[in-house]
């Protein structure tokens, strides 16, 4: 049985931000045992899955991607949208914008010290959507 | 319900090739809500969504994950196939194999500017094979 | 229908393992066709496909890995669990805990030198478990 979802997330400032509450109010009729899907339905931003305790952690995996992916690359031709949007668009490819999370007896089933990332890498990125599908 | 099919992509040239419109028209019986899973058999390649608009960002896109994982580097020991090879198996790993997909109303429900492109990492990496298989 | 199995990988090394037969034995009921979800429970490991014929190829992606993210840059400030935590934090998402795989026939469909890696970040990171979702 499959139930889809639009999930409309507020802007969020640059960097990664835990959104696991959020979510699973947004699934919150999830029944019995199966995946989600959680599509984001943009280009310079993505989801990922990590630690969930310490906030260090998530100005370090900002720190560590934007050193991977610098900003004002001589490299870059498409530099039309701002020094933040190649780079963004790079990130969102290597974090993934695409995430499957089992769930069990109606409850996301993360490790104890999983959460869900939406990582911003735009300067101004808006509000995000996404697209949950739910397969039971 | 699940279909499955194998879909072969001629032979691209090393780059970041957007293949959105060959992918679906090869899905061209999707019917209602689900997701689709595009599963590339191969280990110097990848499957991402990114961009669909500006070229340059397919260039860009290249450039920065060549920059990522060059060539020639001095540690690898796997050099034999050439040194194309190394760097290809890691940015596979980077950007993945396998990507899930919404669709609703018998569509992939991309956002606007999202696009699906089949990364090639190899100098002549020949054609590709990839299983979709679609849940209903 | 939805099966749902949690697996239990013992403790390996910092490195990247083939874990594609433990996986095969531990799905040994797959029937028919569907895709099967692998789920990491953890943060600091991942799970991604890549070659699996030279070993020299698990080597090499650790190399890359540990190159893209070093231990002890000055950048980093959650470093209380040690200089392998942070980096493998940061590996973790970039080579994703969830993987989907299709199966064909009751088997993995995977290319012929394609492997399930278990990609260990830390230096003792203990067993890990996985929740497994088949759907068919």
């Amino acid at each position: 049985m499959i139930k889809q979802y639009e999930i409309v997330i507020p802007e969020h400032k640059r960097g990664f931000h835990l959104i696991t509450g959020f979510i699973e109010k947004n699934l919150k009729d999830l029944q019995g045992t199966g995946t989600v899907n959680l599509f984001l339905k943009h280009t310079s931003a993505a989801l990922t899955i990590n630690e969930n305790a310490d906030p260090d952690v998530a100005s370090d995996m900002d720190y560590s991607i934007d050193k991977l992916v610098p900003e004002n690359d001589p490299g870059y031709t498409h530099t039309i949208e701002g020094p933040d949007d190649m780079p963004a668009h790079m990130k969102s490819s290597l974090l993934s914008v695409s995430l499957n999370i089992p769930f069990s007896n109606g409850r996301l089933n993360l490790g104890t010290w999983q959460g869900i990332y939406l990582c911003e890498f735009r300067n101004h990125g808006g509000s995000r959507r996404i697209i949950a599908t739910v397969h039971t």
